[in-house]
């Protein structure tokens, strides 16, 4: 008996010392971290009680190099923190956010290499997020990543909501599937894009979203990503361990590492209730706080655009259809004979700029103002746009005297065609160019295979490049809507004029061929944990044969549910992307679009279910009113809706936009009700919502 | 008999339409084209009579194309011309240049893909150049280069003035061979360098110097590359026919080329006097006229700088040696310790002022100025250097006034690390930076293996990063000198701000190891003929341990020869490598380097041979003074020199610093002699010459 005495302390510092526990604020999470066979670094994850990731490995293998960071170690030291306060963003789905976490960070020393990294978690009360950092030390300055080591361990063969990893594009549908059936439905998963470069048969993309049996959520992503490649997930669909796969450079090798430096978190939220991660800041908690200091210029903007009618093939970008190729400089525009379907004329843009005035929109966004557009993509051309010149028949000075008359502000476009050299050598000139022409936002593009050739759209030499620009734009003012760029990690914490990102399948896909009807109830719990999406809705007339009579694509949506993303596809950059002579058709349902917010002080997430539906409510800013949000999946439902987040005792007015009772997303998508109702924070009441359906309601105090 | 003079005719005409012929305007040069089997062009090439280049094929493979641009081709146009101009550059070794040529340009077309292509051939009286021309057409926009298929078919197992195929570096010494000996000499003659990449056990350089056992004397190169990778040649020593090797991208890709569009010229000089090579301008005359139409910007220069006492180790490029590694912005410099070798001080910079004040210098070249160097290659690390961030100990607006007050000009200097889009990213702040203290010129360099990985040194993506320096800095009026850049192909016609580039083996190998004596009797005639040669001579202490007693180098070279080399090694930027106490201690010698010009109104080659000895007579620009510089190779040799290029019946007094009998490169280089003697043009003598030795002769008008 004297001798268990004696070694029960010993044996419980022995665990302690490979062993050692976080927890989350509120309880909820419990994270074990340990050194295991071989000096593996080990974590695993619960949620009140319930395992969430088995013990899972971490590290990185290094190329050319004797020594791991993925073995060999022993826990050295340990420190814990905690922090909790309040930030302020400059724009978002609420008016302050908190910053509260638990800490652990473990230093592990590698006793052969005389090498130490420490891995940081942080524990949330809606997951946790860790990272590992490169101390400054003498045996490990410049390194090469092989690859990294990060497993995700599933505790079963969960529902995934997934799209195929991929280099270069992440416009897929989403798949749901169980995570064992990936590999047969990986192909199937993968549809034609202009440039995309999937690498292995159970390869995925982050924000990846899993739903186990009994009903867990279950997100993983990545924070800040910043100088390092974005992660992948790969899936061992025997053991059913995710783990990190990077986006390799031309070489195939993963990163570039110069210590100190620390790489992206890894985040994993959890919850029982699917609102729980929609609601989650977690991204943009692991971001660090905004370096401009004076954002006043930062604007939330309702946009309309020259865009949907290019998209469905009404227009052309190009001007005329003269040029087999072009050769910037060499080929003469001034004689050429101009195709007839431009959209970018100066009277078309007028008209654009008209329509925005007259419904209180803030910009007219242009798309092929410049030339180059007749042959600017697919050949490897390194100098398709010079983003400065425009094309004769668009009068730069002239459209900018016209829009600042009437109070409208222009969105200058900027495609890339996947040229990063050419766009940074025009960068300076063609933001002073936006400047001089009152253009403050600027959308971005990179359509097409990177160049130089062996680049991918994800790797860090391309991550690098999108940074760069967001923050040469930041010393001009400009704000950046980035297309086909890497998703965004809650960057825009701290570049908050990173106002806008394409990175996923958006609207333009419905003129191509359409996407499935529940994509938008997928896209909150994925993509949009990162940061907004310029998702572009809006679209009232979904026979795109009406607008083109060679266009046979569908919109996979009611006219309600495009309504509806307003308020769940939440961003502070929102377009109204249809023509205006089909909002002039339904002037009813286009005042939504009008009054709708696109800043918010709150946001309450009623109903979720990924895959089926999502229901929000959020309170304009600076006003006492709000505008609620349900976009449903595949089939019809009954939304219920509880008004309990108005004020208490106030009487306001509701104005509900939804789906007929006989609407359906393909067979009658434009049939709708608009209805007024008085409410107060006791009201109660259900919604029909059609397939591929949902509804918009608009409420103001009385 | 009838029936055959029916056929007599038609014959003819066969041939006629099959074989082309085209003489030079001497009709030295005789080049045969023709089509052969299988539609292939074939051209030969004959010297006075004598075959120089065998019937070898010509054209291109593509990528990915059902189509080849080497074979199926029929002859269906050709067209003929003469071109007789003179020219007058803006710096060079004669005053005019003529640029007479006969011209055939071949239409190719392809009957299976319906394309063609052009080949333009020029036949000069110094030799020939032939490019792929491709027009702008249906069937061929864009394509991509597999494999350039230009042959140049031997006739015999020559011998070869020859450095190995690379893709990264030309600084290697060169070898003199048989053909047939490459292969096995190839990894001999690969020597350390910080980054090369050789590709094949045949595989040289351009431009190849080549002898016959006969005693011609052929040179293969290219001129006028842009937007193209640079040339290589492989040898298939079986046959002794060498075939065009473009550097490759990442992905193995030769070139991405868009019609219409040129190949660069392929450029065979011939002669059975070497001194033709050494004279000729052909590459220039292949070249566009200037660009640049306001020249008085751009102003040949003799220089000193900080840069010796670096080579050679005395000092460093580094300010402190406390930082094992650099993170620019976040390493603080204000309160690093010097490490107290620093060459880059305010001190140190006025101290090389005041001695180019002194001795008539233009220029002080200052290398190490700017934060950077403590971690500046080898790492992958893409922001080495900022360029516009001095040291702690560098004056910069201080040291403009000095020099300004000294009427001294600073040159600046960009070490880029090899990572080009970090070095285009500060190209117009670091060249407004230059502009407004003073400096007019740029040394650029390119150490390290180029970033992003896969990238080369000399492929299509990093020619034209170069030319993007140089054309933006054209705008700057701002001369450039690229180091470890693609090699000249005589593009400083087109662009005469390009003053100066290393592109080979420098001086600074004599402080690396030291490079064979007979190295600078090669240089004439493979790199200079492309463009000047920052060659950096000048070195009077030839035992470095005298400089930094850690350095055991020795440099292969006397006095005398260091001389010599302001002559031979033309250059419109030259500079005087030396430590200026090196100088103070011969003050005789230095003479010659002070008086000696740097642009020319006339150059006489007097006697030449490869790898043996060059002597050649230059009139310095806008006086009747000449200076003569001879240097030889690794034998002791009896120079003949005939004034006969001075004005008849006028008298004149040369200064000839010559080795003296029993000076030697390796065991006592600093035996010179200096003697005075009146000259005509009639004088005739003879000078000694000993092993890695020369002299120098100054002639001034009496």
């Amino acid at each position: 008996m004297k001798r268990i005495s004696v070694l029960l302390p010993l044996l419980l510092l022995f665990v302690a010392a490979f062993c050692q526990e976080l927890r989350s604020p509120n309880g909820n999470f419990r994270m074990n971290f340990s050194v295991a066979g071989g000096g593996r670094p080990v974590y695993r994850l619960a949620f009140k009680g319930r395992e969430v990731i088995k013990p899972s490995g971490l590290g990185l293998e290094l190329k050319n190099d004797s020594f791991s960071l993925a073995s060999g170690f022993v826990i050295t030291d340990s420190a814990r923190n905690t922090h909790d306060d309040t930030w302020t963003p400059v724009w978002g789905e609420v008016k302050q956010i908190r910053n509260h976490y638990n800490e652990l960070a473990i230093t592990l020393s590698q006793p052969a290499s005389k090498r130490k990294m420490v891995i940081r978690f942080r524990a949330f009360d809606e997951g946790i997020g860790f990272r590992y950092e490169f101390p400054a030390q003498e045996n490990l300055v410049y390194f090469i990543i092989k690859e990294e080591k990060t497993q995700f361990a599933m505790t079963g063969d969960h529902t995934a909501f997934w799209i195929p990893g991929d280099y270069d594009t992440q416009e897929y549908d989403y798949t749901t599937s169980r995570l064992s059936e990936i590999r047969g439905l990986q192909m199937k998963a993968i549809t034609a894009n202009v440039s995309q470069t999937s690498f292995s048969p159970t390869g995925v993309q982050t924000a990846l979203m899993l739903k186990t049996d009994d009903g867990l959520y279950i997100n993983l992503h990545e924070a800040a990503l910043i100088n390092y490649s974005c992660m992948h997930l790969n899936l061992d669909d025997k053991n059913l361990v995710f783990e990190s796969w990077l986006t390799p450079d031309a070489k195939g090798d993963k990163g570039y590492i110069q210590a100190p430096s620390v790489s992206p978190w890894r985040t994993i939220i959890a919850s029982d209730d699917a609102r729980d991660v929609l609601a989650s800041k977690m991204a943009y908690n692991l971001n660090e706080p905004s370096k401009i200091t004076e954002t006043s210029w930062i604007k939330p903007t309702k946009y309309v655009g020259v865009w949907w009618e290019m998209i469905t093939g009404k227009s052309t970008w190009a001007y005329t259809d003269q040029f087999p190729s072009v050769i910037l400089g060499a080929t003469d525009y001034r004689n050429a004979r101009p195709n007839g379907r431009h959209g970018a004329t100066t009277a078309n843009v007028k008209k654009y700029i008209d329509f925005a005035a007259k419904n209180g929109f803030d910009a007219v966004l242009v798309e092929g103002w410049n030339v180059g557009w007749e042959d600017w993509f697919g050949n490897m051309k390194e100098k398709v746009f010079d983003f400065i010149t425009p094309y004769p028949d668009f009068d730069l000075p002239g459209l900018h005297a016209y829009a600042q008359s009437k109070h409208v502000k222009l969105i200058m476009h900027h495609e890339t065609s996947g040229s990063p050299r050419n766009y940074e050598r025009y960068l300076d000139t063609a933001f002073r160019l936006m400047k001089s022409n009152g253009y403050d936002a600027v959308k971005t593009g990179y359509v097409g295979n990177i160049i130089p050739a062996g680049e991918n759209h994800y790797n860090q030499f391309m991550v690098n490049h999108y940074q760069y620009v967001i923050e040469k734009a930041a010393g001009y003012h400009i704000m950046v809507n980035g297309h086909e760029a890497v998703r965004p990690t809650g960057i825009a914490r701290t570049y908050p004029n990173m106002i806008g990102n394409e990175s996923a399948r958006g609207t333009e896909y419905q003129a191509f061929g359409g996407s499935k009807p529940n994509h938008v109830t997928i896209l909150p719990f994925t993509r949009l944990l990162g940061g907004p999406m310029d998702y572009t809705p809006g679209i009232f007339e979904m026979d795109l044969s009406k607008i083109n009579p060679k266009n046979s694509s569908h919109v996979n949506s009611t006219l309600a549910n495009q309504l509806a993303l307003y308020v769940t596809m939440y961003s502070p950059l929102q377009m109204a992307a249809d023509l205006p002579e089909n909002y002039e058709r339904f002037p009813d349902a286009f005042q939504f679009i009008k009054d709708v917010a696109v800043d918010w002080d709150d946001s309450k997430y009623m109903e979720a279910e990924p895959g089926k539906f999502i229901t929000v409510a959020r309170k304009a800013k600076g006003t006492e009113n709000w505008f609620v949000g349900s976009v449903n999946g595949d089939s019809a439902r009954i939304s219920a809706i509880d008004f309990g987040f108005l004020t208490p005792d106030k009487k306001y007015t509701a104005t509900v936009y939804a789906d007929a009772p006989a609407a359906h997303y393909k067979t009658n998508p434009q049939a709708y009700v608009i209805k007024k109702i008085a409410v107060t924070s006791k009201t109660r009441i259900k919604q029909f919502c059609a397939p591929g359906g949902g509804y918009a309601i608009s409420i103001t105090r009385d």
